[in-house]
């Protein structure tokens, strides 16, 4: 018997089921820093605890991006260890800050199966939630990949495609518990634009822009213990380069877009996210963000970010 | 109306003007370890939450130059986003301790401007003080870079330039409270060097190097949040080049210096700082240090150190 | 008299000879983090509060070898800083857990000392240990060093060789006080084997690799306050590269071997070790493991990790 864990492979998923992640993960004031060394944010909300109580929070959660990575930290060695690529996100959302001290545990439910046509490979979709040591989601999402056969003519059942929606519905947004934005000081968030200020259409370009290092996203990838080979192993890829996880562009985006969303207090949902291109050391990332819709349904909100004084 | 700040330019400033600087930092225990990390510093009083109780503290603070870089960082939007060239410090003093938890603000006043005889540009004078979230000042310095105009014929008020000291004196440095080196241990600090082992005009070559990595200085500077696009972004010189945090190269020297200063306990005070060539990717540093005067006003410091038993 | 310190020679040790290293060292949440962003460790113990306090601990502790990288580093300025070569170690024993907060200190005794031959050069012996706040120890081990003489003529003592143990005996090894895995998870904690399913003579491929870069190494390094130069500056060697501490490579593995030995939940000795090979930036590091021996002495643990239902 083998002692080491070779992932699984497409034949090895069945609709409905459950796999609890392994390593649950406590969460410290040691990740907010390396994330702060990692990334170029300053969102106030993650970065003081003065300005979080402020807001109604028992003190400043660690990034929602980081709450994300590490739940998708540990759904690698299950879903993506063989996976050809990482294909799609959709249906993201945030329900519950964690703080430093949280414990995190990851399951996924498999929600949809599609082989691929030549059979070598398929599309396996899950849904992966995030639970923190009181057993609360703290954040689920649906992801989808495309998965290797360890052999391509084993039978596998019927395909079965989700039907995922194309945006998280205002509705469905989750406001975390005693948020509350009344005394919100747009001085010390850095910005001084509102909810009022974006338009529908309005496209903003982040300006600063970032060189990528290997070992800035080897650190930041170990520490969301994703075990994917191709961010660590320069032999695991016949270019010989190691492939950045696409989450470390996606938190490098949404740092740089505090120039112009510094007001952008928290991340809500993910409504729909591709890996469009791959990213190699070397590679400088710059940012832009299109306003696609705008919703007042959180009202304590947006509508404090619209009407409160300076 | 651009949602993105492309910072202020020279004729934006006015004698007298404050800036309250955004993004409140709280500083953790993640700071010091990943500022330990960055520098191969081993001072004693902020190694050890031991010797700092020892030390009549209630905890090992954050490096003094920690807190320094932290101060800056938020003055880097308002002050230097523009600037040319970081042309000098002077008159850096440390007034408290920083622990972590502690929240940092930071604000500047404009204590001097000089346009260049070539209209192009000019030099901005501030004085920087950061506060903790008691609204205690924690340390303060004086500044001086050269920032570009945004239009060359803007008009501008008539030079000031601040009369600042060369050192600061002696009797104007603040012994953090409670601070009490009666006990205090060289054999555990590292050296036996006391106060009366130092001479004025000594110079002490501290040995060690360090050669310094692009990701390196990347984690620090993005640690203090410092958003000048020169650190961070290839594409951002003509040189392909990313110019070094010059309080990176001060971090380093000052961590250097405890091969021959193991008991300059704490940094008191910056008399005056410059930036006097650039530093890149692959540089060695090394440091050295030469006695320029000695005061012993601080008697419970100095007269500890010189006759204390070991 | 020159201020800063040029390390030990051979010539400077005396059998019995006991050292005080200086610089205690308060470990945390940021090393932690740091630890979990180097190495690709997964270990549920050191990774979750609540699976430590499942386990009858009252957190998570830091990883043994994080423990053992802080000991180590103190004994550097004073044991191998004019080291030619770091020949082996041997009864490496792990007393206690340390937790965040608990302060670290080392001191080593001198057991051997053995000239060489050519007389420029001799090997010296030392038990180090580390003790936390309470003066309890919490790791030690023995360990080899060829160290320069800084004079070729002086005469030294007799040769003293001192007898190692080529194992550490299981009756030696110390259970962590409350230690229970009664309740232990193998979901969790990430695979299904047992101490019963691991035979004598198993070969174990680990099968991650990590290609190393400069910048980690030497954050890891200086987080463990090493002072040894060949590992930062790149002017020390001829061949103008850094050395890589051999800890490193030793925590490396380690977390790598947690593919096939996830369950190997804590490490209780160094048996034996020695630096093969040196390690630079750019080689990529695999792991295996073989079980030269089993031991069902610590019934609490073995036990239970072969009986305990999943």
């Amino acid at each position: 018997m083998s002692k080491t864990f070779s992932g699984n492979f497409f034949e090895d998923y069945r609709i409905g089921q459950t796999i609890a992640h392994a390593v649950p993960r406590t969460v410290t004031e040691g990740d907010r820093a390396l994330y702060t060394a990692l990334y170029p944010t300053r969102f106030a909300l993650y970065s003081s605890d003065e300005f979080a109580r402020a807001s109604g929070l028992p003190r400043s959660p660690i990034e929602d991006l980081a709450a994300f990575h590490v739940v998708f930290g540990k759904t690698v060695p299950n879903v993506s260890l063989n996976a050809v690529a990482n294909l799609g996100y959709a249906e993201g959302r945030f329900l519950a800050p964690v703080y430093p001290g949280d414990t995190i545990t990851s399951t996924s439910e498999v929600i949809g199966l599609k082989e691929n046509s030549n059979r070598q490979s398929g599309v396996v979709y899950v849904r992966s939630t995030g639970r923190n040591q009181h057993g609360a989601p703290v954040l689920t999402y649906a992801r989808w990949v495309m998965v290797r056969k360890r052999d391509p003519e084993a039978a596998v059942g019927e395909a079965v495609v989700p039907k995922l929606a194309p945006a998280v519905a205002a509705a469905d947004l989750v406001l975390p518990e005693g948020l509350d934005f009344t005394g919100y000081d747009f001085g010390l968030a850095g910005e001084a634009h509102r909810w009022g200020d974006y338009a529908v259409g309005e496209k903003i370009d982040h300006v600063d822009r970032v060189t990528i290092e290997e070992a800035e996203h080897m650190l930041a990838t170990r520490l969301w213990q994703n075990t994917s080979k191709v961010h660590f192993d320069a032999t695991a890829r016949p270019d010989g380069r190691r492939l950045i996880y696409g989450g470390h562009v996606i938190s490098m985006a949404r740092a740089l877009s505090f120039n112009g969303l510094a007001n952008a207090a928290a991340v809500m949902a993910i409504n729909a996210g591709a890996h469009a291109n791959p990213c190699f050391a070397g590679d400088t990332i710059s940012a832009w963000s299109e306003v696609l819709d705008k919703a007042d349904t959180i009202s304590a909100w947006s509508e404090v970010l619209d009407k409160a004084e300076t």
